[in-house]
């Protein structure tokens, strides 16, 4: 029901990840309850079933979730909703138990991408300390508590929640870079139009028309729609289609997402439409191409009108 | 008033010339009353002044009119509306005093234009026979049953209108082309939709804007429309703007020439509107764009419905 | 020969044209031999058989001269070169017997394309005067002087040639616009490039290839080429096929410009080069596609150069 | 050096994964040295030192491996070469000690990833077993030889080396997708030409530029060249630019995508060429666009040579 928060939310666990750091940025969600699942389907086919309200899942840049299980789980599962997106800063901490000293740390665990992204970190400040593997970074806070290990690279959630103590904060590299959450419900109404909102769509296209991509794009561009993000998909059925995950700027209620999207539906073998949703943060200043205000839709539509009524031609 | 014809008429003269010819062909012009005016402004100006109901002037291709007059005057001049397009097969005939022979010719008048279309029959039948300039191809009749010429190379209405011979026919090139003429009144509702109808307009582009015209190209196909015709003109302001005279496949009633045209308003300086009206011939067949003829505009507003309101996507 | 201008011409006739003056601000046709031809396919045949080296033609927007037979004649007779163009500033006086008083003129003959331009002026100083048409307005001259009318609208050297008096000059519409003639001589190399000049070329397209002229557009736009003019003709087999006469910005010898006659002749049915010749005006301030100047086309084939001899990147 | 393969190599480790498994593809990997690196940025990193010859890492669709992190990788770390691309069917067993009875499995190990991949097999006929999760598919073998769990989820390559039996295979969803890895080098000659390759690039677009992203899809589209995948990558500074990683039909010694790439160089921020090499299955089939053969080319560079050297026409 539009309006309506969910009350039951799962997301992309186990607790202590950076999905649930980003899940209690949400105040329905802190007061909701929150159940985490072992993988993106679970999450998604919670929410499916009706177990849950909504699911927060991976979409870009994940540190732990693979997000190519999400997009195709969006763009061939039984169809959901985005109704939200959520952009996390992560940073990774370094975590042991109470008394540790940063100077006396041997071993440091995490998900080997979280091993990754504090490499310049531990070569400077831990040359000699081994690194050991776990299946996710809350695991590492775990295993540190347990003994297991002297020190886990995690987000601040999980070393709490292990009550370990912060050796050395914001450890990861520079790069560490944002990662996208998106909130998914049922299908249902989209989210309401703030005038700064984003659009995902599935376009599948039959691989025996070159130059479809270009055609698709051209379905935005002559609306004057932003892509902010695209990213092709290889089919099941290997050699017979392909697809692509489309973020546009505007929402399906605009009258240029409206026009661009029927375009797509004319032009692809399909188009599953994701969600509209408030963009996280401002869309990035981009020079928009000359006519494409909502004024100029509404005066062009103004204008056809008295043509088509052979009012005289103003021009 | 739409579905009522115009009772007077006016063509670009004098009387005999291929535009009267055209004209005939219209029932309602041959019941109503036919005037010539010297030049295509003064036709034009006798539908705006309300003193005739329709003009018939050449839009392309004519053998003496400058097409690029009434181009000027539909582009520049107060607006006016094209209801009809005619083609015309330009035919000439060699027409002589009765009684005159094909050996004895020893001069040919004929427009200038009309000269150099006959000219391959007369470097073969006639080649030593002198040719004459006079201002029209009717003209040229009404010299020869004065006695200047010999023979005229003209319209059949023209020599019949002189009581001339016809002395050879068809003698022009075969290269000698379709001229396609337009019927114009006063602005108004546009003529109904046939189902294969052809659409122009003029499109005002500002000067300092690179691949205008691709973009206003872009916006006609992808609506899957074909252009028919398309001509630059440069403005008079002469290093300020340029316009393109554009003929499209379909009737600014359709969904998709709306669409398109909608566009062209949005990133144009200026859209004139000329009119929408049956084609004179059959398109040509051409392989329609996949994804834009009408079931599938129907099928995509129907969709883009579902998913704002938030039906569960069928996709 | 490319450099040794020819020392024949020929140009649209009769003599007084606006053709012979546009010739005349040639100094190598002012020191030449120019003899009138009766129509433009003469005028070209006289090049093509080698009896002149050059002919002046117009190429757009004519008071005379029907532009399309011109570019008929470029498109499909055997094939020339434009080595230069002229833009002519169309110029009307009104020309009478010396002696004449501009009251006391009762009739005003000019072709009839003549007689439109100079109708404003007409109905304000000689409302009552009546109009005839002549084959050319410098034949108009020619009457006048004979005594058949009290004055002619014309051009300045057919008034002076019949030695009349300029009764009253510049007597044109604001909107008489400037006429452009070409210099058309046999094939052979282009003319020199000068840094600021125009290229022709005709596209012809099979009719059953829709979306073709866009993908013409394309291989000038992704260069960064400006299309100055571009005009859509019938062909003589009418279903068959149609052509695009085209003027860009650049010079055939520049690599932006070869790199997209070489794409429209991969993609067209045919293509035809009708010539590089400098601009008679400078090119109008147009934004240039960023990346498209002659630096970034020989950066980008460095680059390329490197790429695939090995060389490390340097992006 | 160009033709002599590596001696030395690693690839996404541990032992035992799946990357090891393509590795082992290759002959001459096989015969040489094959150490594994915990990530992706060490195995990369072995390669710019010039510790081994070529790593093997995960580029698309990856079990185990983010390819976000490989992506980055290459966009933005030191410069490496792709030489060749991998795809492997990815094949999951259940592996367990001598002597276990499928039945008798109470604990299933596995990356989470591959706990997702297996969840159906899992649901039909071991629905009561528990699913733990470790850092990788193999190490999942590993901790089932020492006794941790019942069952390992996993290439064959793992569960032989740890003298695991197999008690099911193939137990993958039917969509268990084809991972694709390269192999990477340090800068330098690309792979040799074979007419059927693949050519890997970034292109980084500055954010001020509407449209960019289909400006860079049409230098590809014009030259007839098929994108076989795209991914928009956010950059590190969040606002300034982003970057797409492309993959296109043909090698950049092929005229074809010389002029493509060029074009890129022209307009992008800045453009990173990553490799030419062999595509690892035949191309799809797709409808070339007319005119963009290799015999296409050859003919329009021959056409501009006689234009421009003043040849006549022949067309």
């Amino acid at each position: 029901m539009p309006g309506v928060p969910p009350q039951r939310f799962t997301y992309l666990g186990p607790e202590g990840t950076f999905a649930e750091q980003a899940l209690l940025t949400l105040p329905a969600a802190r007061n909701g309850v929150r159940e985490p699942s072992a993988t993106v389907p679970e999450a998604l086919d919670a929410v499916r079933s009706g177990a849950v309200g909504a699911a927060l899942v991976p979409l870009e840049n994940s540190v732990e979730g693979a997000v190519g299980v999400t997009l195709d789980e969006l763009a061939y599962g039984a169809p959901l909703l985005i109704t939200r997106e959520l952009l996390l800063q992560v940073r990774f901490g370094l975590f042991g138990r109470p008394g540790t000293k940063l100077e006396s740390v041997r071993t440091v665990a995490s998900h080997p991408h979280g091993l990754a992204q504090v490499r310049a970190w531990m070569r400077k400040h831990l040359p000699d300390a081994e690194q050991r593997s776990t299946s996710s970074t809350s695991d590492a806070a775990v295993a540190v508590a347990r003994g297991d290990f002297d020190a886990a690279a995690c987000a601040a959630v999980a070393g709490e929640r292990q009550r370990l103590e912060l050796l050395a904060d914001d450890i990861g590299d520079s790069s560490t870079a944002v990662t996208r959450f998106v909130l998914v419900t049922r299908p249902g109404r989209p989210a309401e139009r703030t005038g700064d909102d984003l659009t995902s769509l599935v376009a599948f296209i039959a691989h025996d028309r070159a130059g479809a991509l270009l055609e698709v794009l051209t379905e935005f561009a002559v609306r004057g729609l932003n892509l902010t993000r695209i990213e092709s998909r290889p089919t099941k059925e290997r050699l017979g289609r392909y697809c692509f995950l489309l973020d546009c700027s505007g929402h399906i209620a605009d009258d240029r997402v409206g026009e661009a999207v029927m375009g797509l539906r004319r032009i692809c073998a399909d188009v599953r439409f994701l969600g509209s949703y408030p963009a996280a943060e401002p869309s990035p200043p981009y020079t928009r191409r000359p006519g494409t205000s909502d004024a100029d839709f509404a005066d062009a539509a103004g204008w056809l009108r008295q043509i088509r009524d052979g009012a005289t031609d103003r021009g």
